[in-house]
Formats: structure tokens, sequence, C-alpha cells
């Protein structure tokens, strides 16, 4: 029943179950330090960051559909979450050309312009957190997630 | 400015930002799988298994204040949740001896034999997802997540 080869004795089960609630604790006490982190800095939100950084991504803007999708925190309530950045002028609506009928959405000057200072703030806390991870570290995990592509890329 | 030891030539703040991003689209995606088998299956949701989950653990009972500390998912509305349950008659609650105004929550037996059941089913579906996990990246993820002590057990 044993495996000699480690240093647990517990079933691959039991062990990979407690790795995804290690994981999931991280990653919630990772998000609640980001939250608070955009509510005191920018009275700003998760999903609002992640909208902008998906902007931020896609220079020449992204329809409606296209930004949902590419979501990372929670779809959310996407339009308006839009609506209040356009509102701050951080977003703009721009009409496509040969074809009016689409929309995009694209960051405007001023929204590039502040979501690069908290990018870099929040890459900044992000290392921080995960400082005791080097480079080493990084090649094993880089390694074994590559491995899970079926999570990340689900063939349905 | 290059770190020989690695295959990867990003700076360490930039690796562990892309990992972090890794980790949070794998949980993501990893939770709507659950939410969808706990909402297909049981016609229940996350938190609901989250409050059934610290439940079962303590076999006597728990204050809700202990069991709102206890939750990994979201606090949520926890007494709505808890309501619900005692309404289902899969949560009892009962009074303290020695402490009449002290009122713990339990799973009722019925309770508990769900619950086994649910966990079965949620363990049997993680480890399928993580099953290119063996023992060896277990113990590299376990070596890891160990050294990231100060984010599970912040010192504050």
């Amino acid at each position: 029943m044993s495996n000699p080869s480690s240093q647990n004795e517990a079933p691959l089960d039991k062990r990979r179950l407690r790795m995804w609630i290690r994981m999931l604790r991280t990653t919630r006490f990772v998000e609640a330090r980001l939250r608070e982190f955009l509510r005191d800095r920018y009275k700003s939100t998760l999903p609002r960051f992640d909208v902008m950084a998906a902007l931020f991504r896609a220079e020449d803007g992204l329809k409606m559909s296209a930004l949902s999708k590419q979501l990372l925190v929670s779809n959310g309530n996407v339009t308006g979450i839009v609506d209040r950045l356009v509102e701050d002028r951080l977003v703009v609506r721009v009409i496509v050309e040969n074809d009016r009928r689409a929309m995009l959405v694209r960051l405007s000057p001023k929204g590039r312009e502040l979501f690069s200072k908290m990018a870099a703030e929040h890459e900044a806390i992000i290392s921080d957190l995960f400082s005791e991870m080097d480079n080493n570290d990084l090649d094993l995990l880089v390694d074994v997630f590559s491995r899970l592509k079926e999570i990340e890329e689900p063939s349905s």
C-alpha cells in the first residue's frame, strides 16, 4: 500500500485533496490582501482591476463579449463595471470602422496611466507575498501547472 | 542580470506574478467544476458545503463565531446558510451544559451521512482534476507551500 518514495503515507487522493485545500486557502488569503490594497489605495475592486487588466493587454480595445471571456476573477456585472469606468473617464467606447454596429471598449490614456501604476504596486505585493519562492521553486511550479493542461484548457 | 540556474530569464517579480495568475486561474476553474457538481448532484453551493465540512470536522459542534472563522470559501451569510441547514434537518442547534447562553451548531446524523457522501465524491473530483500530480509533485508543492507560512498564518 505505501509508496516508499514519498515522505507521506496518505493515499494519493487524500494528498491531492489536502494540496487543493492549501492552494484554495493561499488563493483566498492573497485575494483578501489584494482586495484591501485596491480598496485602500484606489477605492477600487478586484473585478474592476480585472477588467482594466484585460483592456490594458488589448491596446486596440475589445468587444464586450471578448472582454467577458477574458476575465479572471469573475464575470460579475461587466456592463456595470465598464459603465462606471466610462463615467470615470478611464475607459472609452469606440465604433469600429467598416462595422458601425460593433462597439469596442478601450482604456483611455488616463486609464492606461492609472492601470500602469496599479499594476506595478500589485506586482510588488504579489512578489512580496511569494518572496519565499525562488527561481527553482517557480521552475517546479510551472512544470506541475503545465501538466494540468486539461484544467486550463478544457477539451469540451 | 540573468540567473543561469533558471530556464526562464524573466525577473523574479514577473515570474511570481505569472505563477500567481496561473494559480488563480486553476483555482477558479476547479471551483467552477465543484460549483457545478454541488448544484447538479445536491442542489447545493460551495459556501453550504464549506459550512458542512467545518461542522463535520467538529463532531461536538461549534459556536457560530468559531464556525465563521473556519470557513474557507467565504463567510457569506453564515447565519442564513445555517438556518437553511436547520430547516433541512441537516444541522441542529444545541445548548451547552453549564453555559445556557452558549449555543452550538452541529450536524445531525442525517447531515453527517449526507456530508460523507458529498465529501467522497468531492475528493474523487479533485483527485481526477489533479490526476497529473503524483507523490513527487505533491512533496514539492507541500514543501513550497510550507515556506509560505506567513501567508497562511499572518503574524499580525
